[in-house]
């Protein structure tokens, strides 16, 4: 008999498991959008002059099987040894409860930014546990939810410090023993800020020079200092005093606040998550009650419900949806919610008694260390230390180094004579004698009683973590169902769609996501010799050049470890290739007035000035302003910086001309990448004219969004501006980041992406993504105005709703988001980039049943809007002003004109599988204006006694 | 400073992970119990005289990373090979979805048996679903949810074959192509129930001298036959015709049903469950509707609710609860619940095209593979195949298999002269080359297009999966919501306690469950060479050699893979070596009436008489009794099975005294290992006088229990038992599983927790079992009795709650069970021993809050019952009879005399995070008179839409 194979290839993984709709679907979904066949849809959606002449090619995509065992092969070129090499990455042990119930876990990682509180009481909870924990550790009184990294915090710190500092002194002050890569960035963000940075001895402090000064501690040779005078000596000056601390060090050693801190930061990296050769892992910062609104990043708060039961929501959020775009000098927005949820689980799981415990081991295990290589006659710095010493080896440092790693261990080098050793929670007695062997020291025993090496006045005196969710039963059977309980309140991509535009919130498959648990991904120091991280040099090598082909860019940089910062270090190379040309003085940036927020946020950063060009009535940059003001500015012009497709939704056909008038100014243009899942594999960046973009792997290459973070936004650069990238934080300068390759232990998820999906799959997953955009608009434009449309009518991949026009009903863009979560779904993007819209992205990874049940939603909820606006319906108790509608409601009195019914089950909501939200709906005001950011006491724990 | 470190231990995982009780929750509850210390609870439970007389030592427990890295150590010495040894187990795809939010999610691990319906509608459906398949790949009406594996299914075929056959011939008839182990466990049933095993070839059936006949599809070297003669010419003489199929084969091949066949039993292991060195997966069992009474194991079937609505549950299952005891000739009891989840997700998640493609991509391989071997001159059989070719090779046969060994590939030695080989969904063209190497064929181009090598004749005619659930949209996003949204509708050990008497549902740890997912686990052929299985080996001797310390006994063997196989297989040992002595008529078997069920159908399937002993009024074994009835029976007596601590849930004192008696008349003892979770460090069934004992690894040694499945049921004998024990299945004879080590890869749970707990831990846990145990008794002794007690009024691990005196108001023991999911508890152990109770096993595992949260629901329940017994409630119309209430009590109309709050929110329901059963009661009597046992058509599906 002759063969017919079946045509249906089961492990095509980019058609059958990333892109939603079947072919079938997309037929029927083609019908309504009125389109013949997908080519013809993005014929007319995308200009002919902007689309890319070669196809995407990246030869044949890979199975999930075999993009597993080729990832095997290319982690085991990765040397995993004991890295004792400090500089703020430890090694730790990841309970694997929270390894397997968090971090692999679709429930937490696939959840979106808490900004709808409603459907997030579960990671908020979780945050603020983070936060109690970072204001207990540093004895200060607000913490925020995480920034990028600790070296990224200092650089936050100290624009914060020029912020709230009377002294308005034009330099600041940096403790010469802060780690290299700390002051690698501090000097990055100041220098175009026009702060004179003073690397010295922090006895040498000149307060009445400086607005702030920041002290690290214990110092990155392993001093243990006090900086109580120095900030005696600031505040007598009116100016700000920074600690960027070890919080497991503050477990025994005296507190920033006890010091008179007025800002403290730091890692919580070695708060059970892993190193992965750099990142992701959650940097903190807390500060003075005083100073809270002057925070950057998110803060978790405590806030009351409809009902006034107490709820959790994002504080001061304002700050940051709207962030102060011309006058910011913070551009943070992507937090690493994750990895703060890890460290703050890391926190509950240990308590008190066991992080002291841990760190008390370290000490002691550092002591014994200290005495044997004292014993053998090595002189051993400092005298006091928590963690980390300085041995003095001579010429003998490259030796000892070399058979440190014979011994299987890294250790630091510390100028030409000295090496460097940390140690951590993983050592055990068989590593100090490792150590030992590698200094020519044999056969001692380590078991020896130890004292304290810290200085009796360091010790510190005050408790910690002393709310009761630290003091929990720590069985895991009791932590496994917290997490649960957790992750149960909160609603992500695992129970249904989060059509947020510009978010890209698309399938994190579980493929990709496996990689990064592996130890040769996941135990790397970023400062090992570079012939350990051979599996990783490969990974980033290829991935980028997948990236250039993507974007038309010769280089990428993977340093920018969020969008934001990509735009940073974006604008960051155009300062300096525009100084290395001699055009230094250029300093204004055009940017629309439809941008990003961060957009201008970033060009502030580089000490530019923004010029905002109008838009025309359709929606698109006003060529006309946008030429005036080139020429106007022609003399100073730095760049532009400019979203494509554009913020509306729309395929601009101008864009060319726009990147033409810029360079003929003399400017470089900056191509925001946040809609490139509009663009993959048919219109390219670079081609468009562009010289700099970010790219979003959090967005467009499938790293999971974590409930807020880790992202990674790497950007790709035109030729002549290779040489301007940012440098090695370590070795190098003009880092923006702690580690070269920002959090890279996420790339192998947008490798992966990349090879399951090959050329073709990656384009016609942005097809499809277009194809899911129009779909929606069409469905929904008879009962919604679709804002902004290309000139045949189409959109892009995501499409903005106007909500206005029933303000006059007393209906809002909330009542329409929150009345969604009955439906089952989180909220379309509000009132961005437009007041009083809902932008829509439904990405390509949903399915047409998916869609439906999303638009049936909304056009229920629009004839909801129709009856309050005839009468039929109450103008004040309606459903939608009630939403969202709880389990609370339905159980006690009833007294609504509409039933039950109506009220919990609205079209889209699940029937059995509903999603109830844990509180109904959130107080923002009061929640601003009671500013509460540590946990409350917890009556919540006996209310199963009740 | 002196150093003084805090005594906190973080990494001790006994005390702070596994047990629940914290310290000082101990001390409260030593207080309530009335104790003195957690010793003197112990002295006054255990009778000294059966206290061990060493403590356990395995020395230093291991830290959750310390497990991790040691268990790497010892799967680096696994050898992972790609084995095409076929022969029931062959290479799979596991979809990395499945892998992640299945087998490594505890909502789905930790879940126990569906029982209780109401709770368990997610993983019912789950398995309606795999019954679905089978039923429709062998064309069958009716599967049943799983059974251990394909060769105990066959054997289970026979005896069903022997119970429905209307011919009384006394021969059954194997074909000779059926594989080793499968006629060999077929033989080692077969012996003790008289039945005479005739193996020859299908042609040479006598169907007049058999009451039925099994034939394997495809044979075990390849060859596809059509047995549609020999059914006929079973049919003819009343007997009853069996086929045991490869479900993958059945998506080409013609089906069984087509070919007459009566039964048909497979391992569908290839659905995505990896080989594991021979387990745990899922075989089948499918069959005609009018034997659907008859079939053994578990069977999900469709009812309704109390409201009408549609509801899963376990079909038929008073059969195994009250398993037929005396009379049975199944002692089918766990089956592999998570195996058959995963292997029904497999083909929803590829469906029916994606599975006919898989199955046409082996067979094309195999096609491709056999023509280049006979081009170079080999001879392959069979002329028409599936995915199994043999290959004669002569003299060549050790330089073949070693050739292809160092090819990375394993083949089967067939007899002297051949090789065989089975391609599966893993091999490629790589593979193909890689066995032509082994061949000596060198630089042969594989992609050649390939004819079907099948008969036309047997080509399938039918179509299969056309259920809609078989045609969703396959895009992972929908299938992981899928996923979630049945997980959500089950209660697992993830959210509450499962205080199940007799089951021991304890935490299983993440630690412990990281490993089994390992490639070095999970990839190893059963039949592969032993050197590349050393690390499996090591293993499992190290971890016999800790139960034998832990049972005092000399051996184990792993091969039972579930309790009641394990009892099976230890009266299977003592029968043959009372034959080996001689007393080979020796039949006669003492059980106690309150045995478990399986006990007297395990005596039943080695032949043997049962005779029922009696209890005392206080629950022991009637001292008098047993030693009247072993005197009676004395030149008979083969035996006897006990349950230590007996199921009432005490020590009784008398329990060496029976051992004597039954030594005495010429028995031997089997200790069922039920309660060992009320032993372990504390005394051994060995020291008592048991010959044998089966230790439920799913018990008391942290497998999870899978939502039913997988189990390990390993024996402990005396030495002189040893060389009775199974035989090999692949080599030897008298095998019990198809496996030598039964369920292999779960064993690194019950190491991992070994290692982790220690000697000192595994007796702190089996101490707070006992202390939950009373503490649970004596808070519910007030409000329930507490039948049975130890002589100072203790209880062991367990307790027994009379519901009885509750009748005469009308409340029964199901009522009160329902109510408990209403407080979101799974309902204790119900009527078993003791109709009329429940009976409540905590583990030490559970917390005193979670303790706490299930006497206060259980209070309150008994204040519900006492104002139903005052009239102040209704005798229908009350809390306990509405049980459970759901979410469309509260959003329809409320027409009850008590309020949605009571009904909804009983004391220890959570209030947020309240559990919501996603049916009301189901209608057990409508599901058994209307039996439906595969998906109805699943309108669930659009109710979203409506």
């Amino acid at each position: 008999m002759t063969y017919t194979p079946t045509d249906y290839l089961p492990y095509d993984f980019a058609n059958r498991r990333h892109i939603g709709p079947s072919p079938e679907e997309m037929e029927a979904m083609l019908q309504t959008v009125g389109a013949p066949s997908l080519d013809a849809l993005i014929d007319e959606t995308l200009p002919a002059g902007i689309r890319q002449a070669e196809p995407l090619e990246f030869g044949k995509p890979k199975s999930e099987s075999e993009l597993l065992w080729h990832m095997q092969q290319v982690a085991k070129q990765n040397t995993v040894l004991t890295s004792l090499i400090g500089q703020g990455y430890y090694g730790t042990v990841t309970p694997p409860a929270i390894q397997r119930n968090i971090l692999e876990n679709p429930a937490w990682y696939t959840a979106y930014t808490p900004y709808q509180p409603e459907i997030s009481q579960g990671r908020l909870e979780a945050l603020l546990n983070y936060q109690t924990m970072i204001s207990d550790l540093t004895g200060l009184e607000i913490a925020n939810a995480s920034l990028l990294d600790e070296a990224t915090a200092c650089a936050e710190a100290m624009t914060m410090a020029q912020r709230v500092a009377k002294s308005k002194a034009p330099a600041f002050f940096v403790d010469e023993n802060c780690h290299p890569q700390n002051i690698n960035v501090i000097r990055t963000r100041a220098e175009p800020l026009g702060i004179e940075v003073i690397v010295r001895d922090p006895d040498t402090l000149d307060a009445t020079a400086v607005f702030g000064a920041i002290f690290q501690y214990p110092g990155t040779h392993g001093h243990v200092r006090d900086f109580t005078a120095q900030m005696a000596a600031l505040h007598a000056e009116n100016a700000v005093g920074i600690v960027t601390a070890d919080p497991l060090a503050l477990c025994l050693l005296k507190e920033p606040g006890a010091m008179g801190a007025d800002i403290a930061v730091g890692s919580t990296q070695r708060f059970g998550v892993p190193v992965g050769y750099g990142g992701p892992h959650a940097a903190y910062m807390a500060t003075k009650q005083a100073y809270a609104r002057s925070m950057p990043g998110r803060i978790v708060g405590v806030s009351v419900d409809a009902h006034g039961n107490r709820a959790y929501r994002l504080s001061l959020q304002t700050r940051e949806q709207h962030i102060r775009r011309e006058k910011a000098t913070s551009n943070v927005c992507t937090a690493q919610a994750l990895l703060a949820v890890m460290a703050g689980f890391y926190a509950v799981f240990h308590g008190p008694e066991g992080l002291k415990a841990i760190a008390q081991r370290i000490h002691r295990k550092t002591v014994r260390l200290a005495r044997g290589l004292e014993d053998a006659g090595f002189k051993v710095e400092p005298d006091a230390f928590f963690d980390t010493i300085t041995v003095e080896v001579g010429a003998l440092q490259r030796g000892v180094m070399q058979a440190a790693v014979n011994e299987g261990i890294n250790l630091r080098r510390v100028g030409k004579t000295k090496v460097g050793i940390a140690m951590d929670e993983r050592c055990r007695p068989a590593t100090i004698r490792q150590v030992w062997r590698a200094f020519g020291i044999q056969d001692r025993d380590t078991d020896l009683t130890a004292d304290y090496r810290m200085p009796d006045a360091m010790i510190r005196q005050t408790s910690y973590l002393t709310h009761p969710v630290f003091h929990m039963n720590r069985a895991e059977t009791e932590m496994m169902r917290y997490m649960r309980r957790l992750a149960d309140r909160d609603l992500a991509l695992d129970r249904a769609m989060i059509p947020l535009g510009s978010c890209t919130m698309k399938l994190n498959a579980a493929a990709e996501m496996m990689p990064i648990s592996w130890p040769e991904f996941a135990l790397l120091h970023p400062y090992c010799p570079k012939d350990q991280a051979q599996g990783y040099t490969h990974m980033i090598e290829d991935l980028s050049a997948k990236l250039c082909d993507i974007t038309g860019y010769a280089a990428i940089s993977m340093q920018p470890n969020s969008g934001a910062q990509g735009e940073y270090a974006g604008l960051l190379t155009i300062a300096r290739w525009q100084k290395a040309r001699g055009e230094g003085h250029r300093n204004v940036c055009l940017i629309p007035v439809s941008a990003h927020g961060t957009n201008p946020a970033s060009a502030q950063m580089v000490g530019w000035k923004v010029v905002v060009v109008k838009s025309a009535d359709n929606g698109d940059i006003d060529l006309d302003d946008f030429r005036a003001k080139a020429e106007l500015h022609a003399e100073n012009l730095a760049g532009c910086m400019i979203t494509y497709p554009s913020t509306h939704g729309v395929f601009e056909e101008t864009v060319k001309e726009v990147c033409d008038i810029t360079h003929a100014h003399g400017g470089q243009v900056y191509i925001d990448g946040a809609n490139m899942n509009a663009m993959v594999g048919l219109s390219r960046p670079g081609d468009l004219g562009g010289d700099v973009s970010h790219l979003n792997l959090h967005k467009t290459f499938c790293i999971p969004h974590g409930g807020g973070g880790p992202g990674m936004g790497p950007i790709g650069v035109k030729e002549h501006l290779i040489e301007h990238l940012p440098g090695d934080p370590n070795t190098g300068e003009g880092a923006v980041a702690a580690a070269a390759y920002g959090s890279p232990s996420l790339l192998p998820i947008s490798w992966a992406y990349c090879l399951m999906m090959g050329g073709a799959g990656l384009t016609q997953a942005t097809r499809v993504a277009i194809l899911n955009a129009n779909y929606m608009a069409e469905r929904l434009s008879g009962a919604f105005e679709v804002l902004y449309r290309g000139k045949s009518g189409r959109v892009a991949h995501e499409c903005i709703l106007d909500t206005r026009p029933f303000a006059e009903h007393g209906i809002t863009v909330d009542d329409i988001a929150k009345r969604l979560v009955d439906c089952g779904f989180h909220a379309p993007t509000m009132s961005w980039p437009v007041t009083g819209t809902l932008m829509i992205e439904p990405t390509e990874s949903e399915t047409k049943a998916e869609l439906d049940r999303f638009c049936d939603a909304m056009l229920a909820i629009r004839a909801e809007i129709d009856m309050v606006a005839s009468g039929e319906m109450d103008p004040v108790n309606n459903p939608l002003k009630n939403a969202p509608h709880t389990v609370e409601d339905l159980v006690g009195d009833w007294d609504r004109p509409y039933t039950r019914e109506q009220g919990c089950f609205p079209p889209g909501a699940f029937r059995v599988d509903k999603y109830w939200p844990p509180v109904n709906r959130v107080d923002n005001v009061y929640g601003d204006r009671n500013l509460l950011c540590t946990c409350p006491p917890l009556e919540a724990y006996a209310e199963a006694a009740e």
